[in-house]
């Protein structure tokens, strides 16, 4: 008999790895973790390999028999490694950072051992209410308006990226206009020409048939006479303005839009008014930056990746509604009569009814664990160092004949050029990137091209800045 | 001089926590997973807490000062456990498993430690590439049209979920309308009326106004002549049959919807024809599934869930189109003139256009894992044998006098009532469920309550069925 269960377990265990196993092997991949972490900075930022190559040192198909895993994990250094860019790299300045952190990865190893979906508040209660408290914790942190925390009438939700939350601030904005018994398809969304092009592809995607990209100003912000002109011109021709975007902090220069204003034509014109602060709402923990989002009474929606500067891996995007009602009203696919007295009281969320997806990760954990490791002081420390290295930066760059700004730097990206014109800055660029020690991004704007450098990786300290000067210095040539 | 460096570097450490600190928090995290697998089985599956409790033990705002990640750990166990669902419990008969397995938990920890973007090639070009071949894998593990392949001119990504998956489907096919100079007004979306509530919800997003919600036979599957008479009725009424969907394995049931004759009705009214398999697609890796699928060569899209019953951690949806232009022409923020023509030519993948979100983690890294971890043999005997217990179960259900099955059983989800009526069968699923060490799924068809046993987590074994059976057994009241 004790034979016969010995051999049924060894039967039932099946394929799978045992336990003792995955302790082994976690082990060996916590140290592999923290091994490239030690050494991300000595590797070279951007891989060199050609299209395909990564492709071609796998099989073309799934082996029929189970490999052990210290094949799997040879592969995971001799394979993949070696197509790997670098975005933990405390030389990374480009795009904006989508920053790891010790605490975070620890947030997503609990949340994936948990494995829970958290698609309604029964099947994980710990999943919602987790969720509902770190959003509401950012609410006091970033001193966004009291109403928008689960306890009030808005709240705060974890979607996957913020071209995610603008997509669904546009679906409930066209919502709106057909529950008013206007068409879809006079709908009108509006939004600066620099804004992220989640603006325009979320429009697509949500049907919008009248996209408006409206002109900026000087500094690159939205220029809200502009916007008043078009929405006249819109309203004459029988069309429904139905959404308008703030960007505080735009992807290409970090310019701010002027959101009261804008909050101000929206409330006139009764339109969904969304502010995308995707980077730059991380740094509304500290104090002396708030005044770039005043007017956030006027806001409808509200969102900000805490994972591009807040330490915590993505995906954790944070999306907030002034009324959560709006939202619900538009994507439940539970009709009004049938909803339960929980949901209606207030008493629990049911967060499948914000997004799109229903299946939904534990990704509140990391958050929690970030918010708790670093604390409140932690992150704001971090977050005044890299701006004063991005002034400190701009400093360097306006006192260089050969180089100017060309935009203000209200946050940590710094935008310049070479004055000798379009081919010697996307030189420049590119032989900052050949370095593999630091990585900027070429961009454009209608003057012509500039480079992006953004100061915001996790680990990015005054040496790291300080060597992209001296490459800076070294490689533009002399006018 | 030495003494000033060290003082820099105390000081630009900051808040982070050290690599030496994550490599001891890792270690311990590592073992609260695997103590945390090897005892699921003991915990009562549904935890007992009540709307607000966790969220009561968590204080109202986030700490001002770091806090010990040893503090951290301590809440996780004391607070958050407290207030989880063990989905990944061997007991778990719910829903449809969300299965994870340790190497996709290895998988995770790999993709949070090197914390890569993935939205073109360039920014990590093994992120793209090995999403690609594992795509490529599935489509001849699964035996689909190999031109499906991303060598072909279709090509499968992975999505957050099925929702996601059937929403991008449902806005390509709208755009098609448009695109051939059509009213998206008058697209209508088709699908049987037992279709997951993703298609409503899907439809609902992308601004469908007419959703058709098709009549089912007494399998539960879609009856195609009245697919037929719905689409000749709305093209009399001047509408547009824009989407159809076919499910292969419903949520209620597991039916299965005729694929080929839906597809040949999609092709006679231009219509996209989109496949949901998402529990079911696992099971099309055994040859003696794939009937269930016949037709998919005429199918423009199709979506399954390895983070249901492919033991690959969520997320992780397959989504597959039969041509990716129509998908990247759809949702490509890019003009056609500014492709670059590496991306034209085939040579690499950009991902950003293949979905809403912009960002993405290196979801593939756990899929590779998974499928070299168990092998294709190894996925295969864990689902025949899943397969085998819900046969063996119904069997037992079906001699039973006081219990009838509901529905065939086509996969691994065992659908049956208690005779005496809804009052009887609603107390039978709260009686077990109330066990703690089996957790199953009320719900309901037309003419009543019925009981849903889906057997397939990782770790369920013939043992867990038989004590499921028991129960069962021990708790239904005589006829």
């Amino acid at each position: 008999m004790l034979r016969r269960a010995g051999i049924v377990s060894a039967m039932s265990a099946g394929y799978h790895m045992s336990t003792e196993d995955f302790r082994r092997h976690g082990h060996a991949m916590v140290d592999w973790i923290a091994d490239y972490l030690d050494s991300v900075e000595e590797r070279p930022i951007q891989p060199s390999v050609k299209p395909g190559e990564i492709r071609a040192r796998l099989p073309a198909r799934a082996p029929e028999q189970p490999e052990p895993f210290e094949a799997i994990a040879r592969d995971l250094d001799d394979i993949v490694m070696p197509g790997i860019t670098h975005w933990q790299s405390p030389g990374w300045f480009a795009y904006f950072p989508a920053n790891s952190s010790p605490p975070a990865i620890l947030g997503e190893m609990a949340a994936a051992g948990l494995a829970v979906q958290g698609m309604v508040w029964a099947t994980s209660p710990a999943c919602t209410e987790v969720e509902n408290v770190v959003m509401d914790w950012l609410v006091d942190l970033l001193a966004l308006p009291q109403t928008w925390k689960t306890t009030g009438p808005g709240g705060g939700v974890i979607q996957m990226s913020a071209s995610d939350s603008t997509h669904m601030a546009l679906v409930v904005a066209r919502h709106r206009v057909t529950a008013r018994g206007g068409r879809a398809a006079d709908a009108v969304a509006y939004g600066s020409a620099q804004a992220h092009s989640a603006l325009e592809k979320g429009a697509r995607v949500a049907g919008y048939e009248h996209i408006r990209l409206i002109g900026v100003d000087a500094v690159h912000a939205l220029d809200p006479e502009e916007l008043r002109r078009a929405i006249t011109a819109d309203l004459e021709a029988g069309l429904v303005p139905a959404f308008v975007q703030s960007s505080v902090g735009t992807t290409g220069t970090t310019a701010v839009d002027p959101v009261r204003t804008v909050g101000e034509i929206a409330a006139e014109h009764a339109m969904w008014h969304h502010v995308d602060a995707a980077y730059a709402g991380t740094a509304m923990i500290c104090p002396e930056f708030r005044h770039h989002q005043d007017g956030l009474e006027l806001v409808d929606s509200y969102t900000f990746n805490p994972h591009k500067w807040m330490f915590t891996n993505f995906d954790c995007n944070a999306f907030y509604v002034a009324d959560r009602s709006a939202l619900v009203d538009t994507l439940s696919i539970v009709p009004p009569f049938l909803r339960n007295p929980a949901t209606e009281s207030g008493e629990v969320i049911d967060y499948r009814d914000w997004h799109v997806p229903l299946g939904r990760r534990f990704r509140a954990l990391k958050l929690w664990f970030v918010l708790r490791s670093y604390g409140a002081e932690g992150i704001r420390h971090h977050v005044r160092e890299h701006v004063r290295l991005a002034r400190e930066l701009a400093d360097r760059i306006d006192l260089d004949d050969r180089l100017g700004l060309v935009a203000p730097v209200p946050f940590a990206l710094v935008c310049f050029r070479h004055v000798a014109g379009d081919a010697a800055t996307e030189r420049l660029a590119a032989a900052i990137n050949a370095s593999g020690v630091a990585h900027v991004t070429p961009s454009r704007l209608e003057d012509g091209a500039f480079i992006r450098v953004s100061i915001g990786q996790t680990h990015t300290e005054q040496r790291h800045v300080d060597r992209l000067w001296d490459l800076v210095d070294e490689l533009a040539p002399p006018v």
